[in-house]
């Protein structure tokens, strides 16, 4: 692999998807196209297929193995389409959620086990893993408190449609991951006011994508 | 589980199919709601959901491990919606294919590696194997000459659209398989006439599954 692959975790309410869009804000002006900003399904048509038969509110019946399966199906389709070609094209992939998500939300938050799911996983990526993965890290309650501000005003879909329980458990689900994988994770206190935030993360990836900013 | 869980494997062109049809309608009459019939996807909203994304001949850049994870996930909500229940229910299930299909094919067929598919599948099933798998057995030279001799006329999906070269490292799987699980397979010589196949098929089910046979 010539490009470096660096993910982006946490659980609902931590502000990731805030973050990001300001941080690639930046990084676009600096880096045009040696970067790849993407999340699965990423859309290739094989993956959003795949993502709106797990969306499918009809879909309640729908078993949390079969789930993670789908899940898996389409994280390889969009690795084999997207990811791939960006590494071997020299490029900075920055990812919305990896393995970790599926682990986290699956395995812990859905009690499937984690390293049965991790080891499913493994199948779908060929045990590719990110460089590394900054992690967005607030405390449950707050990322609960959070995610109950915003359900309102937000769309929702099945997988919205959880409790507080399994809140957290995903979220103890990533501090297991995190302590498991201390040389990969990376955490920023996402606590922080947001331009706070934004320029850890900025800094972090400076830090560790350092060869893609060297003319500055 | 109380009721027998037994399935029908073998490879394209060994008349599978008509056979089981045939058998099918003996004990359809013997058992009645005693018995359950099935093959993936089985008719769930999910996984014929998931059977046409896979057979979607437009989707001719499906990565052969996307291809597998959804097959696993057919087969999960299939398990879990159909195959269970009537388990459950003391049912004898008949099953047209399952796990040993997704090693011989997508395992060996396209070569992904068998032991992977297993262990891969191991996870949507939970380890959950047939009591017997019944398998139509037929030279590899066989089995091709009768799927030439039928391609004509049958609806030609993606799955079709496949080399000798194939056909022949599903076979060899097949081979494998049955010899890793000498105690689960009863091979059928699927070269006879087919009534002597259906003969030998009802048989053989009177014999593994004598309690359900007992009032006869």
């Amino acid at each position: 692999m010539d490009g470096k692959f660096i993910t982006f975790e946490g659980p609902d309410g931590a502000g990731k998807t805030s973050v990001m869009n300001q941080v690639i804000a930046v990084f676009d002006q600096e880096l045009g196209d040696r970067l790849l900003v993407t999340r699965e399904p990423g859309g290739n048509k094989i993956s959003e297929e795949i993502r709106s038969v797990i969306l499918d509110r009809n879909n309640t019946e729908m078993d949390y193995r079969t789930e993670a399966l789908l899940y898996a199906a389409a994280r390889r389709q969009h690795l084999v389409e997207t990811i791939l070609p960006a590494l071997k094209d020299h490029k900075l992939v920055l990812c919305d959620r990896y393995v970790d998500s599926s682990v986290a939300y699956q395995g812990a938050g859905r009690q499937i086990g984690m390293s049965q799911v991790a080891r499913m996983n493994e199948f779908a990526t060929e045990k590719l893993l990110p460089f590394k993965t900054i992690y967005f890290d607030i405390p449950v309650e707050v990322g609960l408190e959070r995610i109950a501000k915003h359900r309102d005003s937000r769309k929702i879909d099945r997988l919205d449609v959880e409790t507080t329980a399994f809140h957290k458990r995903v979220h103890q689900g990533y501090m297991k991951i995190r302590d498991q994988n201390a040389d990969r994770f990376i955490s920023i206190d996402a606590t922080q006011p947001i331009d706070a935030v934004v320029n850890d993360t900025i800094t972090i990836i400076h830090q560790i994508a350092g060869e893609y900013f060297k003319e500055d």
